[in-house]
């Protein structure tokens, strides 16, 4: 078994906290902001350091390549996102980084052998936070989104991704990009974002995929009038309906598989102002589950809300949909062998959220690993993975990544 | 009895209804914008035509007097407001002052002998729309709010309240203003903004004061978490909470009295994204009734709300309140028998929306006379009052003021 350096895996964890940082303990680093470009600076300051080259391609994702004994083989890439939501963590996405890079430099530093190309890399805007959509490079290179329309996906100020991409001084040539060709397996390491491992009192999760969902628009229909001058009987109060249809929701969707999650996360008042009765509420409803036959049950939970609450109209529209991903089996298994040889606790997990991995997926074998975030909290500057919980996950990256380049096999997809 | 020129009043109504024109019935006419300056300018015009003087005051208040036969006594005055809310109708406001201005042009026109001066007048900034506080001038006017704090409000857009009545060429002298010594009473046609005169199908409400009110900001805090990762019996969903509030709220509260009436028309989530769990929402709770006992039976069920929902910590905080206002009584009965007299069918009601005159009441006599609002509908484009009813209402005016010229001694204050 091979170990990387758990003080150099705690100097980067506080280094990188610092680009961005809000003062209160988290960061605010959008996608190709200047403080995004801070932390680039320092990836590959510290990748250039091992002697090795850094390249960017067309969309600003930047490769850093440890070369292997045999040129003719594809490589193995670790792969994870720097840029981070408003007010986020120092670990959603940045661990994915430094890990890459641990094992990148332990490879270097300890001189161990290897047949395959090694790359640390980076993808640019994974949040999605000032231009949408989440995962947005790696949807353009796993065929998901059209390059053309993403460079026109523009932040709130106005700015659009294809200027922010243009201004930041990284993007390279398009024939650097990720490919299947060139590429053998994906690894990502993540912090769980969930409270499941520290409940279970698991050292490492072994990703078995990425959750199927349904995300909803749900609508309610009244009528505005004055708050002061409409008898309540006369009214058509567009919240109460939306209040009455959360509830049903609730109790009827509560009735369904115990793994279930569903989340009502966005709501919006119209015309929200505190004298006028609302005429129209929107929100969504968003449910992820592994098994897509109880994805089924959910859309006709939502089916079955009564046309009519309060007197206002309730419909219902698909926003958007994503099938279960599920992870290359032997992949899956190394990941869980290694924690076990290393002496971790670990268990099986799916991910609730969305990440890079899931588009790389379907086209090289891919898998990921968890380590516990405290509480459960992501997205939020609470956020906090220990450096001896990041330095174990990073252990069994590290020997994934050796035991892939010495035994793997890929060509079947999972 | 005196009537005045139907078409005369249709004439008014349709040629402000241009002033901010939304095209789709309504109008949107901020205070001190172009369209309210467009409708003040439409004002002055009329009003000089009865070669009577415009007077502005330091507010951009105008004044447009008919003097009488004695100029020792105070004046009579009819006001309301040409600003509306975005998206607003065509009768909140404009209508007071179109009754206003039909009174001045009817006196003048029909050369009716007349005591004391009369003045048609338009408050700046009724709605706030763009400059909150609502009814800012007369506010001021009457000593609720300070001048030097009321020019600093901002609009959205980051312009001065202050920089707008610089603006707009319509601030004239502070000595013009409103005061009650040149003032012996007031009167405000006004639109009711509710369906009580339609359903219970009487063309004129005898308004006999504003319902006291509360207003109370409620939140409940839980915990931002990811949609995606946190199982169901981990959550402390604020979003959930609220709704579960808003519910024990409309229970409780619906077990009052049966006038009580109450709106949460405001209600704001955070962070507001639907793969995040709620960690805070905030929404108003606006209760309105005449009798302050059933405001303290208001505050007694919000005080008893949970202080936890669904693991989610519930607070309340009274935003303000304001007691009922009590029109002076012997206008009111002024405006009951003339109402009788001309042959319309009346019943008293209380306003439940604020206006000017619940301010100009506790300085010199004030009523206020409603006329029906086609659905109850206002602040919105479907507002609608038929010319006949706008006349029956201007009528009614008519004959008050004149009524009060020859016999009124002004004096108690209710």
């Amino acid at each position: 078994m091979f170990t990387c350096d758990k003080d150099r895996v705690k100097d980067k964890i506080e280094t990188f906290a610092q680009f961005g940082a809000t003062g209160r303990g988290g960061i605010t680093r959008f996608s190709l902001s200047k403080e995004a470009v801070q932390a680039r600076n320092e990836f590959v300051k510290r990748m250039k350091a091992l002697k090795i080259k850094v390249l960017t391609d067309d969309l600003a994702n930047m490769y850093a390549t440890v070369p292997g004994s045999d040129p003719a083989l594809p490589g193995i890439v670790m792969a994870s996102h720097l840029d981070s939501v408003r007010n986020g963590g120092n670990y959603d996405g940045v661990l994915g980084v430094i890990a890459a890079m641990e094992v990148a430099e332990t490879i270097v530093g300890d001189k161990i052998p290897h047949r395959r190309p090694f790359t640390a890399m980076v993808w640019t805007n994974e949040e999605g936070s000032l231009y949408p959509p989440a995962m947005m490079s790696s949807g353009i290179l796993c065929g998901k989104f059209e390059k053309e329309a993403m460079l026109l996906s523009k932040s709130p100020g106005g700015k659009t991704f294809g200027e922010a991409l243009s201004g930041s001084g990284f993007a390279g040539d398009q024939t650097n990009r990720f490919n299947s060709r060139d590429y053998a397996m994906m690894l990502e390491l993540h912090i769980e974002q969930g409270p499941v491992l520290e409940a279970g009192k698991k050292q490492i999760g072994v990703v078995e995929g990425v959750l199927g969902m349904v995300n909803y628009r749900i609508s309610t229909r009244g009528q505005a009038d004055h708050a002061g001058t409409t008898p309540m009987s006369y009214r058509k109060d567009a919240l109460l309906a939306a209040a009455d249809a959360i509830k049903y929701l609730h109790t009827e969707l509560d009735k369904l598989d115990k793994n279930l999650v569903y989340t009502t996360g966005e709501l919006v008042v119209h015309p929200c102002v505190h004298t006028v009765i609302p005429d129209q509420v929107e929100f969504s409803l968003d449910a992820r589950h592994r098994d897509p036959e109880v994805i089924k049950q959910v859309v006709k939970v939502i089916k079955s809300l009564p046309k009519k609450l309060d007197k206002c109209t309730v419909t219902s529209r698909e926003a958007w949909a994503r099938k279960t991903v599920f992870f290359n089996r032997d992949l899956v298994t190394i990941v869980e062998k290694k924690a076990k040889a290393l002496g971790y606790s670990s268990m099986k997990i799916y991910s609730g959220a969305g990440h890079d991995a899931q588009y790389v997926a379907e086209l090289i074998p891919t898998a990921m690993i968890f380590v516990p975030s405290k509480g459960g909290h992501s997205h939020c500057e609470e956020e906090f993975t220990s450096v001896d919980e990041a330095w174990r996950g990073i252990n069994v990256a590290l020997n994934t990544v050796l035991a892939a380049d010495a035994d793997f096999v890929p060509g079947k997809r999972r």
